[in-house]
């Protein structure tokens, strides 16, 4: 009732950089606001190239994301621009590809070493801007079969053909979040729309006096009809009025349905990392296809993936980002799997710091470096309590309980079937599996069968070595496929995995979907199920309502859709075994540490993402350690779905 | 994202009646929703007067409201009317005006014996709606000073000229009412607006997937700016939208804001007992005409309350009503003041049932029973907590303090001077001093000095005596006024304010407003207040922020805006004094009983309407004597301002 909005705000910025932080001599033809960057166009780059920190003083003096790109009159031919990229560019880089995005000015090449394009001290890249007029981006492109980077370059090559949409759009949410602030905050609200008191569909609303932004929005693995969407059918919820969707990381339960909302109406940006962007994409167009290959109704086509596609503001973490007048968002490493991040959000100008820690691992895995605990400032933290109520084994532990597991089942001629979600596990069980290999942990028969969109994400890590484990990110970098080894083997079509079925050969068989949820892993059961020399072993979460955690409490008897679309009694003769100690998720101990060493403290503590159990019990633990954790006023919040808690503003 | 309505509901009922409930000699010739009635238009009501179960039975067979209008075509003209009517109604009656209403075919008759008009057992009613095809509506004239009927009168002139708008209104919202629910409910929300941890500017949101109504939308006393105003600012709550207001009683901090919704949009109904109506309307223009006299700027001008009144809706105490398509309300006596109500509200056929006290008091007053405790059911209990952590004083003991107090002052020459709120306070404390003037407790000469809207406001309970306590409705139901007596003068216009501040008679002086915050008692209070004979008298609870508050709290020296416009510094020389026990508030032992009273058992408990240490420490103590309280199982529930809880529906 009481909104307004301050337009004047919008050109002061400008002015101010026009008549203030520029030289000259760069020659502005025009600013403009392009998502959460002030885009400033210029005919002369030259100056900039030689020096760059001009670009870096104005961000820091407006506190604003700033790109420079060129007039497009300025900017040299493509033919002549290959041609001096060539010539700047040592050929041990291995420059695969060169296209161009004429809307936003860049030049887009894709190489092998991504420093060697670059240059030191992004040395070539200044000299291309200077003698081009082209903005260099590269991207690497990993050693592997070149199908599995192709859902990669469709992204890149259809976000190419959309660069007009993808400028407009840029332009309109730009205008929207510099509009300025006319009234201060008067409440900062959050919202469990999904995944507070359960595992699965999170979804969070922050509300402000001002804005409106969702934070994940996940489908329920378990579930079905309504319990398969977060809580979006509420009044205050207008996807077409939301300013922001933020995705922490690319597991369906946290981005699932992001899709869904251009479906009904959603048209600003949706803030991810990078290879939270890959991996959301292929993942979503997988579900798709899983849904329609089990006559499942999908909650959106392919056509709501590609528009989402087009509204990615793909970040960096540590990138302090304007997402609405009032807010902004930075990321940080939250260890869980490649890309996943915390959100933490800047409220009204010191009003209010939330940290949502999405899914994190406070503790160092094979793959990844552990969560962050440093944060700008924080009064509230929203945290993930998945293992609220139990300790994990060691990792060490787990991984000889593994191959002692697989070797055992070998040496009496079964195979083993793990479940695993394409991204994070996955990498993870391979990264032990490759290594009890090279160590002739296991017989050197023994064959490892990846199946699902493994792959493919796999590749999708290759491409980011900078956010992998050191250990991994340098033998990456030397050239090595840390996830290869020539027993692992990729299964294609139905037909093989028959094959491998009726072998005798000893096989290990990685196959998604992770909770038997679905894919080809349901497929393996249904064939390897009744031998008992066969074991199932489960190295992650079940939640419920998935056919893995029904297994995992001990049903035997599975009903399931048979080929021919009859129903088909399975009988789980096989041994069944959970792994604990691999997961991506911080266990009880873990929890409380990342609270012991965050900074600096919050004052409020949301628990979501757990089972009622795990959460209340997470909830006194804390209270009881609350002196020994440095936070002896903090409150404690245990809310259900549709519950709000007003965390800051006036009361 | 998911609503739908589903249109045939409302022809099902409406062809229902025709074809099968109603004799067919009726000669129905219109069946309509008017607001939450269906009003069946009638060409012969010979048959109904004659047999006036029938309108019961079809009201009881489809759960629905039944208001039998005649077609205007057969109504007798209003001079024969008038001659009928003053042929069978016995000159004892005493009627004094008879009024028609075209629109709605209401002859409204005032007069001083309501029952003596209606004749036993509604026998006139019957008769003259069989011979002239008028409905009687017949309304008290008490015997007082015409003067103090006048807003009453105004009010029912007003809704007499805007007729036509009154019954497109109520046509428009009953078709709104009775739209039909197409989904389940999915969720059922409470939203604490205003007047959580806190007591003041009360307003609750109750949000179902199908609707949207508001409890009470009071304005702060004690606020300024913003926090004069609940948080109606939030995206949920969009006036145009809301389906139905809901106000509990008539005092500002509950139903001080309504006319600011109409300026925002809205145009449905306000629902309110008929005093509620009449008080809430007097209370509302004093208070613009207040803010107007200090130079405050009103938040909504008479033309909003005008709009309100043409809006409201009034229920009797125990009326079953539609407000919803999945929301049926009921109010129960609240002991508080006049036409005080505690809401019970119905949701999705079963689903949930929620209890909202408002204000209450379960304890006998002089002026009113004590509050319900039988609901048909209920799961979910909103309570004031208003004194949760205190005990008051007895009712009898308090009354001796205050007798003695004044007798105290004026042996010193002293005047005594009470802030009281119109509504309530004023008529108890009345009922004592004239009691004690005809028991001889208090010097003959002593005068009781009224001002403000008290004597008006007495009128108004002067009209409705069926809803006193018995012995105060026995005593005006036998032509008495128990609030009159030979020294209980009305004070006019500020002379004489003045020469009863500096008269040396004994004097005790009620104004309003209550808090002090505002009102011809802050000019008493800068009369007397320097002299240390006179003695300033609390018998109400004095909300934060407010004068009286601040004094209670010790501040000797105030600084008030003079009547030339300049600051003045005021000191309080005199006594100062608060009783407690007169309090319309339960107390901690009543509030406790309550609860150990209340049938069926609340599974969850929301606490309001009280400052933070008396929430807690009421909270602290249910969940202590949860046994003993027949409650061992309840949630207790202590939410702030725009917190909101999710109480019924999916997870």
């Amino acid at each position: 009732m009481f909104r307004l909005y301050k337009r004047s705000e919008v050109k002061n910025i400008v002015l101010t950089i026009m008549s203030q932080l520029m030289p000259k001599e760069v020659q502005i033809s025009r600013i403009e606001f392009e998502g959460p960057e002030i885009a400033i166009y210029i005919r002369n780059p030259k100056i900039l190239a030689e020096h760059p920190e001009i670009a870096r003083d104005i961000a820091k003096k407006l506190k604003k994301r700033i790109v420079i790109r060129t007039d497009p009159a300025i900017r040299k031919s493509k033919k002549e621009t290959e041609e001096i990229i060539k010539q700047l560019v040592p050929p041990e880089a291995g420059i695969k590809e060169i296209k161009f995005d004429e809307v936003l000015g860049e030049v887009i090449v894709k190489a092998h070493k991504v420093g060697l394009v670059y240059g030191k001290g992004r040395s070539i890249y200044n000299k291309i801007l200077a003698e081009t007029g082209w903005r260099l981006n590269v991207v690497r492109v990993p050693p592997v079969d070149p199908r599995d980077l192709d859902t990669l370059n469709k992204i890149i090559d259809y976000m190419l053909s959309q660069s007009s949409y993808r400028l407009s759009f840029l332009r309109s949410s730009g205008e929207r979040i510099h509009r300025g602030v006319i009234f201060e905050n008067r409440y900062v609200r959050i919202t469990g729309l999904g995944g507070f008191m359960e595992v699965g569909r999170s979804a969070i609303l922050v509300e402000t006096g001002e804005s409106r932004v969702l934070l994940d929005v996940g489908i329920n693995p378990g579930g079905d009809g309504f319990s398969l969407y977060p809580r979006l059918d509420i009044e205050q919820l207008k996807p077409e009025e939301l300013d922001a969707v933020i995705v922490t990381h690319a597991h369906l339960d946290h981005m699932g349905l992001v899709p869904y909302l251009f479906k009904y109406g959603y048209r600003g940006p949706v803030y991810v990392t990078k290879p939270t962007r890959d991996l959301m994409v292929l993942l979503q167009l997988d579900l798709l296809d899983i849904m329609q290959r089990g006559n499942q109704k999908p909650p959106y086509t392919q056509l709501e993936v590609k528009k989402m596609i087009l509204h990615t503001i793909p970040l960096e973490y540590g990138e302090v980002t304007d997402i609405a007048p009032d807010i902004k968002l930075t990321f940080y490493n939250a260890g869980h799997i490649l890309g996943s991040a915390m959100a933490h959000l800047h409220i009204g100008e010191g009003l209010h710091n939330i940290v949502y820690t999405g899914d994190f691992k406070f503790g160092r895995t094979r793959l990844l470096d552990k969560a962050n605990t440093v944060f700008p400032r924080v009064e509230t933290l929203i945290m993930e309590s998945t293992y609220g109520d139990r300790d994990q084994p060691r990792r060490d532990v787990a991984e000889l309980e593994l191959i002692s597991t697989i070797s055992r089942t070998i040496s009496r001629k079964g195979k083993i079937l793990i479940p695993v979600m394409a991204v994070g596990r996955a990498q993870e069980i391979l990264l032990v599996l490759v290594d009890a290999l090279n160590r002739k942990l296991l017989p050197q028969e023994t064959k490892v069968y990846i199946d699902g969109s493994i792959r493919e994400v796999t590749a999708i890590h290759l491409t980011y070595p900078e956010l992998l484990s050191t250990q991994v990110r340098s033998r990456i970098l030397r050239d090595e496929n840390p996830f290869d080894h020539e027993n692992v083997i990729r299964v294609e079509g139905r037909q093989m995995r028959e094959d491998i079925a009726k072998s005798d050969e000893p096989a290990v068989i990685l196959a998604t979907a992770g909770m038997l949820n679905g894919g080809p892993s349901v497929e393996y059961l249904r064939m390897l199920a009744s031998d008992q020399r066969n074991t199932l072993v489960f190295v992650s979460y079940q939640a419920r309502g998935t056919l893995g955690r029904r297994i995992l409490d001990g049903e035997r008897e599975i009903t399931m859709v048979g080929e021919d679309g009859r129903l088909e009694v399975v009988k789980i003769n096989m041994e069944v075994k959970s792994i604990d100690g691999f997961s991506g998720h911080s266990d009880r101990r873990q929890l409380l540490a990342f609270l012991a060493n965050i900074k600096p403290k919050p004052k409020n503590i949301i628990l979501n993402h757990g089972e009622p159990q795990a959460i209340y019990s997470l909830a006194e633990t804390i209270r009881k350690k609350s002196k020994y954790l440095g936070l002896p006023d903090v409150r404690m919040y245990t809310p259900s779905i549709l519950d709000s808690v007003h965390v800051a503003g006036y009361a």
